[in-house]
């Protein structure tokens, strides 16, 4: 099995590489396990941590380059797409959004068409689909109304890769995933970084701003969860899934206030008092755009889940990055 | 006011033009008339019967050639962008599909912005951006569905345009129109042109083709009614439209067989004798994948409106036509 994953560099690509190298195979639902031969990993910046194993490639580049495209996907099976500018970063600057985020996956989307072997294509989207006045609960048939140029582009994806695989031209499942928290490593240029800052800072003596009122509710999903996400969406059968390629995930719908109070639980006043309450109507508002009360009910026909409650996804953190803190 | 029709020389383009041309002026609302001072009508074909005054510019080229588009945009104060691969075509011809409907767009798009005018730009949709299962009605708020490339096409469209206006890139609106019909003329590469053909060519005595059952639904609209939605959706201020710039426009929900017993009323027996029943399961698949029942209150709240009903299109549509068919 030969893997390309974009955004290769980047905490879920790093960890998916990891999970497929310790796993040795993989394996499509209703045929027998394929041992992973190779994985590409290609972003724009090596980036560091990367897992040590002979069958992981470095490739950095730019993904709306040509040449570069055709190489990384040069006789692949199956592609976890990933890389994207994230959303405060490509509202500040518009052509760097829609150079990686639009011409990007089309420049991906056309190469592997132009190859005509169909690999598998797993697409990361984004509830940033939705914004402005939404119903109380989102479900999988509400209409998307972006109110920021990312979650254009996502959107903009969304029906891109759902053509493509209606076409046949890739076997494309496109997973909208709610905000990833509580994220490992440094805060991004994402509206939505501070939902981790908020619990891994205080979590390691460190100070973390909220800029968002208690009050605020968001649709969070755990980065293990990503990962099974990931995966169960990328070894469906077509079979299984027909002609539904986009697929809404399930969450865990919470409010910063039950956030903090859960890493009260967990760590304590004193985690606490690590977090400084700066109001920023920006963000507010953004934040406030994206819809926090979901149903995805096709998923999880599916088999996909959602973390129990936040205290799980802030106990699944200390595990899963207790190595580095004691290194 | 300059004036920049794409898709010029289409039926469309040339019966709005000659509107403008009569009228003289066009006028904003809360703004006085400004006087027409050019109109270039941009398409891949010169076509025929174009208005005949020094003020009409008539280019041809292709959509997504930026020299091209630099030029036909230069100074534009308003853009009309009618330009499209239609439905059967896209489909059959996907890399045509996605050059002039796709990147045609994003090339026009661009070059406006870069231009830093922020002309008004109103842009073309379709219901196509509608498929599969919909509710028995579809409204303002219903999601986007395409299950054919010119529908997704379309659908990425209304979302670019959407974004451009909400950066302030330009002061875009976004038409959702309904069929088409009766549209002067000679049949083209749309799945829905015989609702057209199969009253047009009666009416002058020339048998027509219906590749559909009577009972099958539609969803209309008029050339008459589709120019003042033209100017309409063009003269209303950006204070009047705020931040809902897509506008799924009114329509007549009728069937086949009321469209051919209104050929019946108005031109007897022997016309709807020149119909020949010859059903098509890809055509009759693609039209009852478009929505039949729809409401559209936010434009109705603006001013737009549908036809009376069919019959009233029937008659529109001979006079509209009869110097044509008397010369």
């Amino acid at each position: 099995m030969r893997i390309l994953i974009t955004g290769g560099t980047g905490f879920i690509g790093k960890q998916l590489a990891q999970r497929l190298l310790d796993e040795n195979t993989l394996t499509f639902e209703g045929q027998a396990p394929r041992p992973i031969e190779r994985i590409v990993l290609f972003d724009t910046f090596a980036g560091e941590d990367l897992p040590s194993d002979p069958r992981i490639e470095l490739v950095t580049g730019d993904v709306a380059d040509p040449d570069v495209i055709a190489r990384v996907t040069d006789g692949v099976d199956v592609v976890w797409h990933l890389a994207a500018v994230v959303s405060s970063a490509a509202e500040a600057d518009f052509d760097l959004g829609m150079q990686v985020n639009l011409h990007g996956l089309m420049l991906l989307l056309e190469t592997l068409r132009k190859q005509g072997n169909a690999p598998r294509f797993v697409y990361a989207s984004g509830f940033a689909v939705f914004g402005g006045t939404l119903p109380d609960v989102v479900n999988d048939d509400t209409a998307l109304t972006p109110q920021s140029s990312y979650g254009m582009q996502k959107a903009v994806g969304e029906l891109l890769v759902a053509d493509y695989a209606r076409k046949g031209f890739v076997d494309g499942r496109v997973l909208r995933l709610p905000t990833v928290a509580v994220r490992p490593g440094k805060p991004n240029k994402a509206a939505s970084t501070f939902f981790s800052s908020i619990i891994r800072e205080p979590l390691v003596g460190l100070p973390a701003v909220c800029p968002v009122r208690p009050d605020t509710q968001v649709y969070l999903t755990s980065p293990r969860r990503i990962i099974e996400s990931m995966l169960l969406g990328m070894t469906l059968s077509p079979q299984t899934l027909g002609n539904q390629r986009i697929l809404p995930l399930p969450g865990v719908t919470t409010t910063v206030a039950d956030m903090v109070s859960a890493l009260q639980r967990v760590a304590g006043d004193e985690a606490v008092k690590l977090i400084r309450w700066e109001p920023d109507a920006t963000i507010q508002r953004i934040v406030e755009s994206w819809p926090s009360r979901v149903e995805a009910p096709r998923a999880r026909a599916l088999g996909f889940t959602a973390d129990p409650d936040f205290d799980a996804i802030v106990r699944a953190h200390i595990e899963d990055t207790a190595p580095t803190r004691s290194s």
